[in-house]
């Protein structure tokens, strides 16, 4: 069998953490919490499981969770999504963001995508036959140069992926970037898939803005969530799509071939889960004493660093320390120092190699001590 | 945004739920049980909920479950699938089919789909960039002719969909099917992806033969499966594929990128409750209750029908009562009858409509009572 994605091979983050396994190390790699969800909201899906939710949910999602992230988004951002033709909630942000460029890119269309980059965009572009183009976001800030964009942009042109806060730079998207790009894309026919999985997650005076927030904007966008990332429940693969009435349309036309549906009794648990904004709300705070915490312990390593802005990463520049290769690095910390992460040449598609390595900091705060004792002795 | 699909409306499933709940019929329409799983498998979601299982599993799938089900299929069937290189669990059948489908065909491949034909294959395939190529199954029995078969083979065919035992139509098949096929593509570059999500649900003399069965066929089959129709957890959304090594790398491609992995905490249950394999041996027994029940209750309605040899649809034709289309059918029986099923028409592209209704039987007895009761009056 021809390998349609000849280029895929085990993905930086299975290898890391088994890595992290094998030599018993820190595993400040993959990005997911080292702590657990609050048990209300496991008891939450006990009672709906031991009351016969456990058949098909709806294709579009359970209503009163379509319901809830309509509100949230109301509240939060004071943006209208119809809850009943605008929301869609399925198995993943993962699944959002294929669904959405599935829905967008056929043959040939071209495909913007600012590097560094989650890895599963690209090959979700490629599977439909789309053209990624490659736009290098600044280093180290990871903030967009907005003359590349520009020039990136041709009749070709109809899909660009944003990702604030950004994995695994940080960078929080400003006022002046969104409007930025909708002056680039007036009048092109041109779309946009936002991935938004730490939306919750932005430090200090800065504030999350989704690209739904422009107006002229928010008629283009597919916004793709996650509650993993937001309830500690990585593993329960939920996550979901915004995205206007005739976006949606399609957008469902796909999800309900990829998947059809989504796990019915944490649909219901999370739907009333959510009834206190405050179980969402907290997460900036709580992840800010984390990062805090972690940036102090890091100022004792010698690497250099700017805390991150939003996300639950922190990247290290260590290039004025030794030109080793980022994986080479990331390889030998973990089993030398005890301490895995991930080296962040992985996010480019040519493997270019800033020198940056990029930790996860959703972990219990001793593990996190540790961690750092670990690096300041090692390093 | 210019349609992938734009013949691709809402599915007759949701329809006829939705008529069914609008006019307080009895669903007897979309395929789910309507009872529930037992509560020791709901007890084992929460045992593992509240230790800390919650976040990714791996992409593969829990290796405990792969485990389990290749010693099911050793078991059943005496065939071999290696646990951690040719089994891979994922969001339901749906993404294990659509996965399958997508890591085979290319643009202009062509794809043979044997009618009626459930209504995920052909979307998959032409998202794929593939043709697909329809082969009438022979009518009222839904076997397979053949010759119709040996005609749509040409140097473009790269994959052909199999589904046993069938939906809508319960046929089963034999070995001189997998023989008659094995035969025909032998030195052809031709793959095969078996919807085999009614494994379990086989009746009387009849037995499920997986396309793997057959030595030759096994090298060139992604044998797709569904923990939901099983254990009654059609919400849960868990699935699965066997396939051999090389084919399985290229399944995990696209199922990394499709979902990345699957709820977790459900997966350690089901591996704890798969211990026992009378928890899914006994699925035929208990579902051919269910069958003989609806059937004796259908002689009395005038439906003409030969009882299903597997999954939970019975199908009946009524041609000889009424030339009206199975569509208006099914509408007015829903209203008028208070019983909702399915037109067999949509399962053809062509809506080709021979007169036939299909019904779902996994339901309480006293459900399937009040049905038949409301049948025998009505029509
Ligand atoms: C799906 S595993 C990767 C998790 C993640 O978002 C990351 O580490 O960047
Ligand atoms: C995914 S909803 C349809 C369920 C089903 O398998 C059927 O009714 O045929």
């Amino acid at each position: 069998l021809q390998s349609k994605l000849p280029h895929v091979g085990t993905t930086i983050f299975t290898i890391m953490s088994k890595m992290a396994a094998d030599h018993n190390a820190i595993n400040l790699s993959q990005g997911y919490p080292g702590f657990d969800c609050f048990p209300y909201l496991q008891d939450l899906v006990t009672k709906y499981m031991n009351t016969a939710h456990n058949q098909y949910a709806p294709m579009t999602g359970v209503p009163s969770l379509r319901k809830r992230l309509a509100d949230k988004t109301l509240s939060i951002h004071d943006v209208e999504y119809d809850a009943d033709e605008e929301v869609t909630i399925v198995s993943g942000a993962t699944e959002a963001l294929n669904a959405s460029i599935t829905a967008v890119v056929r043959q040939g269309d071209e495909v913007i995508l600012l590097e560094p980059a989650y890895d599963c965009y690209e090959p979700a572009v490629r599977l439909n036959g789309g053209v990624p183009v490659y736009v290098s976001l600044n280093v180290p800030d990871f903030s967009v140069d907005w003359n590349k964009v520009a020039d990136a942009i041709n009749p070709k042109t109809r899909l660009i992926m944003v990702n604030t806060p950004h994995n695994p730079g940080g960078y929080v998207w400003t006022q002046e970037d969104l409007n930025t790009l909708a002056d680039l894309i007036r009048d092109k026919d041109i779309y946009i898939v936002s991935d938004d999985v730490y939306e919750h997650i932005v430090f200090e005076g800065k504030k999350h803005l989704p690209l739904f927030s422009h107006h002229e904007l928010k008629e283009r966008t597919f916004a793709c969530g996650s509650f993993g990332k937001t309830f500690h429940i990585t593993g329960w693969k939920i996550g979901y799509c915004l995205a206007p009435k005739a976006l949606t349309e399609e957008f469902r036309k796909i999800h309900q071939f990829l998947t059809f549906s989504t796990v019915t009794p944490m649909q219901y648990a999370l739907a009333d889960y959510m009834e206190d904004p405050s179980r969402y709300l907290y997460l900036g705070h709580f992840y800010q004493e984390k990062r805090d915490l972690f940036c102090e312990g890091l100022k004792e390593t010698g690497f250099s660093f700017t805390p991150t802005e939003g996300s639950f990463f922190q990247c290290v520049s260590y290039g004025h320390l030794s030109q080793e290769s980022d994986f080479d690095l990331a390889v030998r910390m973990t089993k030398e120092i005890g301490v895995a992460s991930i080296p962040t040449s992985v996010f480019y598609h040519d493997k270019r190699d800033h020198k940056i390595l990029r930790f996860c900091f959703a972990k219990d705060d001793d593990v996190l001590e540790k961690a750092l004792e670990l690096l300041q002795k090692g390093i």
